[in-house]
């Protein structure tokens, strides 16, 4: 039987990120990796497959890293976990012993209990290649298309499929907003606007009752009984952990479902960690359980988890929340609690907006507005969360707020920050909207407490 | 006479933040501001004045944020300050009462002591309006054009006159490298070959000895006795404080000639706060004296200086000295200490350097190799420096490392920093650099240590 110090299920982005920092933290230990597939998708890049990449070949992890990392690469399906022989066994019969196991088993897509989910050419976004291939056929023919979902997977679907054909395209959220779960009000309509002018419909509050047709999808009925022709229909409305060999072994699972965990990301067996989608999480603000199911979240779980598996050497300290998307030529991101959760979690809080070119001066070439609001709390003037829409340096920017947000810096530290500038790359110093949003924010607590 | 509670001298960056500071803290101040000129030129974005831009008129401050800020702006010449009296003097015999005075009155560019600097047809870079439509005009004509100095406005007046006809264009430097007071060597390196790649030609380790011409400048002569033609040349070897009349009205000047200032940005009087370029600085790390004359600098020291005014309330820790600058298609950029300074400076210090495509997958249009290099204490592991190379997102990703600096993150928060990441906008969260690079490091303490 092979035999390894660290052994990690799954090959997403916590396996290798996992995969990754065992090796630099502990140069000797022997490393094996199993998965499933004998590809993996760079989960975050399955939206671009079917639009600006073309393809799903264009969208898989670099296998070489985990050779050069000296991991051994185990393809097969790990089924059962015994934690006493501290032995894996795949679907081969073979079994692999550990020293520390790391799950990194992510999530699954939540298939919502409609009538005529199962019919043909309805479909999840599954990390799997085979199948988003035959997607990728099937969009290629389609005239009509539904998607039910108006979240990030929805929407970056929507603006991909709107580059690969003529379809007509049609998203269909039960909220009020797209992206309502994720940002503020004034980003989901501008991202809405976005997509209704490339030409996507967008129907919210808006529920799907059943998809009909005959064994293949031919139209979604919504509860006000309107059909919607469909050729084929994308269900984006969620994951859920992928938990259920944890489970079996008896490892205690929290109250999101997920695999309970503790601060260093150990799990309720000492020998097993766990990290990303597949663990529970809890709010770096609240300390509550948490749903953020994102990969910057995984691979940051990730690279506590490895570092901890033969001696604890790092502390989780709760989910920040930090994403970015960009919805047609809209590049938004968010990091930290936007104003409605502050808002609905009882948080008192004061908001800093501030808006300018994201070039400087502003009349020079593809300069495009930049908005920040940032979310301070009210009496001790920490940042607990911002909100950024502009064009492609919001990535980068909404890092720099979560990094704000991370460090506890205050107001008054951020409208004294110094940043660099430069006329092509940013702002103007004058008018940088982090370091104004931040001195607007602290004006009005100034003025509140006179 | 004319009174006022704020009087600003100065209309540039630090100007511009301090009127807009003075007015958010003190809501109630009467506050002006004198300048010399009709219109102020933008400063960094003089140099695309001369391809991107095309003209002096697209590269203005917008004043209607002055009057918007209720800033009675003077123009006039400021000549005197009695303070004594706690007037202002200016050209027109005018004098203006002020309650506080702050000096923001920035930097002139150095003339080197070369022989022929004074002939015609050879420019430095002054913010001056009708100076450089004198200066485009004769671009557009030259046919050789010399610039003395491979600083930043070096490169990026060649980088933009390049653009502006097919002239050919020479930079003469004295160091071994362009940029290398600010960058370490790899980045020097690629900054010249991508301006050597669109057709310039640099001279690096070239000292000048003289400009030779007819009234007019038709070559630059070399050290080595080699003559290169020119029709213009171009002075930019850098500023020096602007303290003429602080100095008459007795002011006290520090030890790099600028205006000494406490840590509140307050001179050797009370009534005056001094700002920006004509400002003393000192460095964040050592404490010690530092030319450190950018505006985003200015920017930062003109809001703890306005803000201080009336009531004390901020305290300035000093210069990091973050910037950014795109020369051709390679963006790159630095904050706090750089590798050779730190060796220079004496301090035991250990560096991590991750490299990745700025997109994920990479296979994306437009993805982009972007490396970043860390700079830690060896010890303390605390961050001191980074250095970024590659695309549009450098400028908002070295404010990223910038404000790991400022608040003092070491190499293991960083390693488990929450980022978010998105396909078009940023590398992927394994491979994300600023993340990679302080892992890298860490573990290089940690085994230097063991």
């Amino acid at each position: 039987m092979k035999n390894v110090d660290a052994l990690i299920i799954g090959s997403s982005a916590a396996g290798f990120a996992a995969a990754i920092t065992v090796r630099r933290h502990y140069p000797d230990a022997g490393i094996a990796m199993i998965r499933q597939e004998e590809k993996t998708l760079v989960p975050c890049g399955i939206p671009y497959i079917f639009g600006t990449l073309g393809s799903t070949g264009k969208n898989l992890f670099p296998d070489p890293v985990l050779a050069n990392n000296d991991v051994d690469l185990i393809i097969g399906k790990a089924t059962a976990i015994d934690r006493e022989e501290k032995t894996v066994t795949l679907d081969s019969g073979e079994a692999i012993g550990y020293e520390k196991l790391l799950l990194t088993t992510g999530s699954v897509p939540l298939i919502p209990p409609i009538p005529g989910v199962d019919m043909e050419n309805v479909f999840s976004i599954k990390k799997d290649v085979a199948y988003l291939d035959h997607l990728l056929d099937v969009l290629k023919k389609s005239k009509d298309v539904v998607i039910i979902g108006g979240g990030f997977i929805g929407m970056e679907m929507a603006d991909e499929c709107r580059k690969l054909n003529s379809a007509n395209i049609t998203v269909v959220e039960m909220l009020s907003h797209c992206l309502f779960m994720v940002f503020d009000e004034d980003i989901c309509v501008r991202t809405e606007e976005e997509l209704a002018e490339a030409g996507i419909t967008i129907r919210t509050s808006q529920q799907v009752k059943s998809l009909g047709g005959n064994g293949k999808v031919e139209y979604v009925e919504l509860e006000s009984g309107e059909r919607l022709q469909a050729d084929a229909v994308i269900l984006g409305i969620g994951v859920r952990p992928n938990t259920k060999m944890a489970q079996q072994a008896g490892l205690v699972l929290g109250p999101t479902g997920a695999v309970a965990v503790d601060h260093h990301m150990m799990t309720s067996d000492p020998h097993i960690f766990a990290a990303g989608d597949c663990a529970e999480k809890v709010s770096f603000f609240t300390g509550k359980p948490a749903k953020t199911w994102l990969a910057s979240v995984a691979t940051a779980e990730a690279r506590i988890a490895a570092a901890n598996l033969f001696e604890i050497r790092r502390v989780n300290k709760g989910a920040v929340s930090v994403f970015s998307t960009k919805i047609g030529n809209i590049a938004c991101g968010s990091a930290g609690i936007c104003e409605r959760d502050a808002a609905q979690a009882g948080i008192a809080y004061v908001v800093g907006a501030a808006e300018s070119p994201d070039k400087h001066p502003g009349s020079l070439p593809n300069a495009t507005q930049l908005r920040v609001k940032l979310v301070f709390r009210k009496y001790s003037g920490t940042l607990i969360g911002g909100q950024v829409c502009g064009g492609e340096t919001v990535g980068e920017l909404v890092n720099l707020i979560a990094a704000m947000i991370q460090t506890e810096m205050n107001a008054d530290q951020i409208a004294t920050f110094q940043m660099g500038t430069h006329p092509l790359l940013t702002a103007s110093p004058v008018t940088y909207q982090v370091v104004n949003a931040a001195e607007i924010a602290l004006c009005k607590m100034m003025h509140l407490t006179v």
